[in-house]
């Protein structure tokens, strides 16, 4: 493609740049085994997945407060610890277990291709992940942002369309100057809606062996691969 | 120092991180020969920082409604543009002079100091700067900022208390793990009565030749040093 005027890169995060799943599931076995609690622990993290979209909503149509997503991941932490019938866990136990989402492992393309974009472009997160959680997971996994903006800043969820123009404005560009790279079809219609360019990004394991949602894209985004260094390399970096 | 509890430093940025006075003169002069423009660029330099703090006043009051620094030093910009008789400049002849504040240059303690400080602490902008600003300055200026915060994201200008309550919580953490290093006093009082640790780095030129304030640390600050990598040595970096 011809990346034209675009000067930023804009991520998603959870699944396009880091393998929430089975960081989540190791976090999560690691601790059961030492805490001696048997459960379904893959099972338990696609319940906690299944509660995000859910817990954001309330946000977004303005019933609740505006709220980052450790509170949001809390909530529906203590839900599901309540369900699995899992007792005598300490408010540390709790916080620590909330915050293996500032623990994801990056997909093994990502710190190359980050790296090699960020020659020539600005890169910045576009996540619904809150500040501290996106800050803490780059410190320990190496990627390179110039700016961890998202939801947080905006205090706007992902697709409401302020919490993609916000962003671009955070860095004083046109929409036309920024591109969002993502692993789901839904992240990239909103924000191509709005004027940004578009990078789809196939991660057919996020969700596990039984994904049956972004195996494809589903338009004609500006760029289609399998993986942040080909992302690079259509951007000729 | 005992760094204690410390998690992440916070950086005031102008004339804390960059000089910021030399860099305006030389874009003003290189301008001004450029278009044939006489004019005594250094007091105009001056002029335009000391319209900075009165620009903010009235957002701090909440008389006036948020609005970026971009947006504050432009309307200076063009107070002084009047006030000096320059005509005939073209919006994007002002939009590139008001940018200028995206292309400070650091004092030269700054990357090292900072780079190794990276290596144990979260490094952000705290600064009155807005995002894009400080986001271009870094990406041209080779700073590794782990997040790009302050007023903007904040909603708040230095220094009340939210300025630099809600960048705390932008990253998770309570006062007392943050601190802030700063060339002003002033600055450094309002975090420490929030709870935050300090650090003085003196900066005698910042103004010139003929400075006047900050010469020296005027209450017993944490670490009291001269540059970035006298920060990095009390901390143990």
């Amino acid at each position: 493609m011809q990346p034209g005027q675009v000067k930023a890169l804009f991520f998603d995060v959870f699944g396009t740049v880091v393998d929430w799943r089975s960081s989540i599931i190791l976090e999560l076995e690691t601790f059961g085994k030492q805490k001696g609690v048997e459960v379904n622990w893959a099972a338990f993290a696609d319940d906690w997945r299944d509660l995000y979209q859910p817990s954001m909503d309330a946000v977004r149509r303005g019933d609740r407060e505006w709220r980052p997503l450790d509170t949001l991941h809390r909530e529906s932490l203590i839900t599901l610890i309540s369900r699995h019938n899992i007792t005598r866990l300490t408010e540390e136990e709790i916080d620590h277990l909330n915050k293996a989402w500032h623990r994801l492992e990056p997909w093994p393309d990502c710190v190359e291709g980050l790296t090699r974009l960020r020659t020539n472009y600005i890169l910045a997160t576009l996540s619904n992940g809150n500040i501290a959680l996106l800050v803490n997971m780059a410190k320990r996994a190496g990627l390179p942002w110039d700016a961890v903006l998202g939801a947080e800043p905006a205090r706007a969820y992902k697709p409401l369309p302020q919490s993609y123009l916000r962003n671009a404005q955070f860095l004083g560009l046109e929409p036309a100057e920024c591109m969002l790279v993502a692993a789901h079809n839904r992240d990239l219609a909103a924000a191509r809606t709005l004027g940004f360019r578009t990078a789809f990004v196939c991660r057919p394991t996020e969700h596990g062996p039984g994904q049956n949602t972004d195996l494809r894209a589903e338009s004609e985004w500006d760029i289609v691969t399998e993986t942040m260094t080909g992302v690079a390399g259509a951007l000729g970096c």
